[in-house]
């Protein structure tokens, strides 16, 4: 094999043990699961696991990065937009995420919302998501800023508004997923609408 | 002993292993919590812990009830204050926590963001924590109908608003906890006043 086809089928393998984890974790949750849990989810021999990762903790990192890129990967966002359409795009891309083939954006947000909150206790976890929630907010702030300097958006804090409408929609996620309140993601985007974005747009002329 | 002598004496040995409970999660968190852990933190034989819960299980969910019950016994509140300072109150509140002697206000959300995000694979805690959630919207949502009834804030949808303010309030505290975000309260208690309930308050004679 070449150097080329090494590395495609590495990524393959790498896939096909990210989406068996899927599958585990849908199964045992994060906190029982076992490294064999995932090798029985897979086709393969699990030495394959061993052999990419350096135990479940080396794992889960990889798997948290693995979903935080597919959400990254997956905005597509219009050049030419006007802010106030552009907004409610990146919203909407949070709140109601963009569509997969396998698990949906629900069974990734479990996974995503279970193990943010064991950040609590790992700097390494941790850290990903800060730059991940980071990266979220900025999306948002750049969209308020952009509608600010074309007079569409009042001069308001951009980065609290940002800030603001990131942890809303991280809320109404948690909600639907540990309560199981299925309207949470639609009842936020008409509470940002009604309550905060209203009071953004500038007044014409003014 | 009499009956009440006994009730009392009943009430002080779950208060001892609840508060034991408190210094087990710390050490160990709850996904590696073993009823023994909660043992080797007591004075007393660990028997009475098998005496009073049937298993960890058990146990948890009366340890939740148990933070619960004290956030919702500490909530004073003045029958005569005008709706906008009530609101204040009851929004800090949330977001700071009363004072506790032992075990501050953070220790004790960092346990029930621990359980609240695993209550998505458990019906009983989530119906906990569902009951919770509803009395805190509950009240901020009473508040603004107080509001609106005096004429002090707009005629809005008290419950979308309500639930809005409960919704930044979970993602903040959220938020320091997961991301050790220390200023996430006091951002979102500024971002609320100036996006959310500027816009609330009527005009004067509007």
């Amino acid at each position: 094999m070449t150097d080329s086809d090494d590395r495609a089928a590495s990524q393959d393998t790498r896939e096909a043990i990210m989406e068996a984890t899927f599958r585990a974790l849908r199964t045992h949750g994060y906190a029982d699961l076992r490294m064999r849990d995932i090798g029985a989810e897979m086709d393969r021999t699990r030495q394959v696991i061993h052999y990419h990762f350096d135990g479940k903790y080396d794992l889960m990192s990889s798997f948290l990065e693995y979903i935080i890129e597919q959400y990254e990967g997956s905005v597509e966002l219009d050049a030419d937009a006007d802010p106030r359409t552009e907004l409610d795009a990146r919203i909407d891309q949070c709140l109601f995420g963009p569509e997969f083939t396998e698990f949906t954006h629900w069974d990734r947000m479990k996974v995503y919302h279970e193990l943010y909150t064991h950040a609590q206790n790992d700097g390494q976890h941790r850290e990903i998501f800060d730059a991940h929630y980071d990266r979220i907010r900025a999306s948002i702030v750049e969209v308020v800023e952009d509608g600010i300097e074309q007079g569409v958006f009042r001069d308001v804090d951009a980065e609290r508004m940002g800030q603001l409408i990131t942890d809303v929609i991280h809320a109404a996620r948690g909600r639907r997923i540990s309560l199981g309140h299925e309207d949470a993601p639609a009842e936020a985007r008409t509470a940002i609408d009604e309550f905060i974005l209203e009071s953004l747009y500038a007044e014409p002329g003014g």
